[in-house]
């Protein structure tokens, strides 16, 4: 069906469809109530070349609760690339190790290339300013798990829309079912034109706005991402805008919606919010791992057979 | 029975006995003789913000035993708090990946308050000047191994009892079996009078000195413990102490005796006394292995088994 | 029949033969194809004190692919050696967590020195300009694979041949099965005269010279080696050198040989080399698995069942 994963924008609806559901099937594995050996004696290879915690601990968790494990490395300092050893090779090594390869890297386009040079499946993890398609999975995953379906929900994205490759991928997604989107956020930071052109392009409806009051009342998912301070020169005007887009309790009392973050937050959300029904970013945190727990399986129990057998 | 391991306080002493009893069946699968597959599928999460060697591989090799595995990270550089998220997000994050979390930082408190957060079992590895329940629980097991009682044992702490969080922790579970202690240190790294008058409160015989020849020949544990030099202005004054506390094989011969360190040494007791049969340091680290599987499996296995299932 | 791997030179002819054998049972093993228990339960020390990623990585692997799994540190940071804990009580320790440690360090000796002081065995895995013999046992492994055989093998070692302790090992195991070898290098990189000796003591054919041309028509295996440019004082002289030993497609075509290389490469061999058929180092690479595999299932598994039981 699928190779590797790229980019969500490889994924036909059916493939995205399809995924979900065996996500749904890897739940009570991904929360420790039951155990799988699906993956024994496989393993994954991770090349993390930038900070992560969330994504590589969940992919980790995955591929564990499969019976499988990982090798590999989350930083460089204690690597070959110390050596000078090339991306390419370097990838040829691990690939010679392991069942599928998970990379992220702080550069667009890296985990393609990659997926050329190596022979075993290969997941990107976040590339630079690009890609980051599996937390689109999971943000598809968690909207899907709790409204039932996602094709006419409408999606409130707030925050920083031109740098986040999170936010860029999932409104491409969210196209794929047809949801409506509304992007929230400050003048500097909205949403690429581009993406906009594309999306109206594809059909959908699209509503841009600095003020979250234009759209509150009207949404099933406020979908909230981190403002960087390093973005504003002045920092007055981070203070403001921070001030404008932050969520509590009173934001969203009494409403019909459910709050979603990819995660780290800073302060765009209070605490209070997080024991309120309608916070699910932890709960979205937790779907990553039946969400990758899915996409290990399908790439690579599909190459091979994991029956036990004595050495002889 | 208890639902996290916070502070050995914490313990009732029949809680301590059971455990140390269920250590003791962990032994052959503690040393590889026998495997077990008792957390199969199970994950611990590791919360290390400072440098561990000894507690945090004798976790990971507990969870392994017993056929679970770990995700979590011993260093904070490669994770989210580079970014800015709370301790308090970042345990949530990793309890939605794992069934247990250990957790150990600089900072007394945090690991109750950890517990606080998340819903499930949280392990105490050491909290700044607070608790290390987990030594302590090691210290006892290799006491009663050796001994085949605690009760009625004579155990002398040496060397710093003012900031050593192990010595703390292990005067109070010692008082709670009956044990009658002898504090051996420097005036300037005296047991704490708050710690003392609890104890005697508990009618326990304690005995303060400077000299450890005051209590060599009616003890059965030396109990060393690390001086560190930064804990003096002076440095002839680190020297003097330290030759006054130093153990080599004269201190031991002949003696009825068992020593015991926490480790890691520095130059607290000879390499010669390695081979004698009075040291158990080394038996202690091992020892670290049994007690903290039984933990585990008594923290995690009754939260849900882990029967292999097909996934279908 | 052997109980640590410090030395190829500790082998005899008979051992590297069984080991060699045992390792292709361990191919299938080693892809994922099939998966085993025959470590299930069984812990490796890992004790990585320089900077490596091929070598740490396939003994992970290894060690995973066979059901067990490993502890331990690849840098010091993080370690008690920051709170100067001697080597010898690290490896004491780590050898009470474990089944067998494997280890790498920057000083020649040291594995050699830990074996004598931990009851596990020991791997040496590099001893700084000492011995790193599963990397030998791979290079032969690679060679016995191809060719069916070792024994008449003509073998051109090229680059740096004075200071890599991979080519010193090798060139002292392929003496044992009689194989011919060229040493290829500037003058400044020469073979050791001492291994020369040795060599042509024990009736090996030799052949030195500086140019690859006078060897490339007559040689069945070309190992090609990093040339580090900190070896030249001159930068010119580093590039003229780096030139005359560089290998390209041109260097290979229509040869009858293979091209092996210990990696990480930087550029001793062209890219477009990696997709003709005379290209081995990936290949030889991945059987860093199976050669390991074959390794730790002797060292470790001899040394009592993994039986899975019940605790009760």
């Amino acid at each position: 069906m699928f190779e590797n994963v790229i980019s969500i924008k490889d994924f036909k609806r059916e493939d995205i469809e399809f995924i979900l559901r065996e996500a749904e099937k890897m739940e009570p594995f991904a929360s420790g109530e039951k155990s799988s050996s699906a993956l024994r004696g496989k393993i994954l290879g991770m090349m993390f070349y930038e900070p992560s915690t969330r994504t590589r601990l969940s992919f980790e968790t995955a591929m564990k609760r499969l019976g499988g494990d990982v090798v590999g490395f989350a930083d460089t300092g204690a690597t070959s690339a110390v050596k000078g050893e090339s991306l390419a090779d370097t990838a040829m090594m691990l690939s010679a190790y392991s069942d599928a390869i998970v990379i992220r890297h702080n550069l667009e386009g890296v985990a393609r290339y990659i997926s050329d040079v190596v022979d075993v499946p290969v997941i990107n993890a976040g590339d630079g300013a690009g890609q980051h398609p599996t937390q689109t999975l999971l943000d598809l995953y968690t909207m899907k798990r709790f409204f039932g379906r996602i094709g006419s929900l409408r999606v409130a994205l707030v925050g920083d829309l031109k740098y986040g490759r999170t936010v860029h991928s999932l409104a491409y997604a969210l196209a794929v079912f047809g949801a409506s989107m509304s992007f929230v956020s400050p003048p500097v930071l909205r949403m690429p034109d581009n993406i906009i052109h594309d999306l109206r392009g594809a059909g959908v409806e699209v509503k841009e706005t600095e003020r979250l009051d234009d759209v509150i009342d009207e949404v099933d998912v406020l979908y909230v991402t981190r403002i960087q301070k390093e973005r504003f020169p002045d920092p007055e005007e981070y203070s403001r805008i921070r001030g404008a887009y932050h969520i509590d309790g009173s934001t969203v009392a009494d409403r019909d919606l459910i709050v979603m973050h990819p995660l780290p937050r800073i302060d765009e959300i209070s605490p209070e919010v997080d024991s309120l029904p309608q916070a699910m970013y932890f709960r979205q945190a937790f779907y990553g791992v039946p969400v990758r727990m899915a996409l290990l399986r399908l790439l690579i129990s599909e190459r091979g057979g994991s029956e036990n057998q004595k050495i002889v």
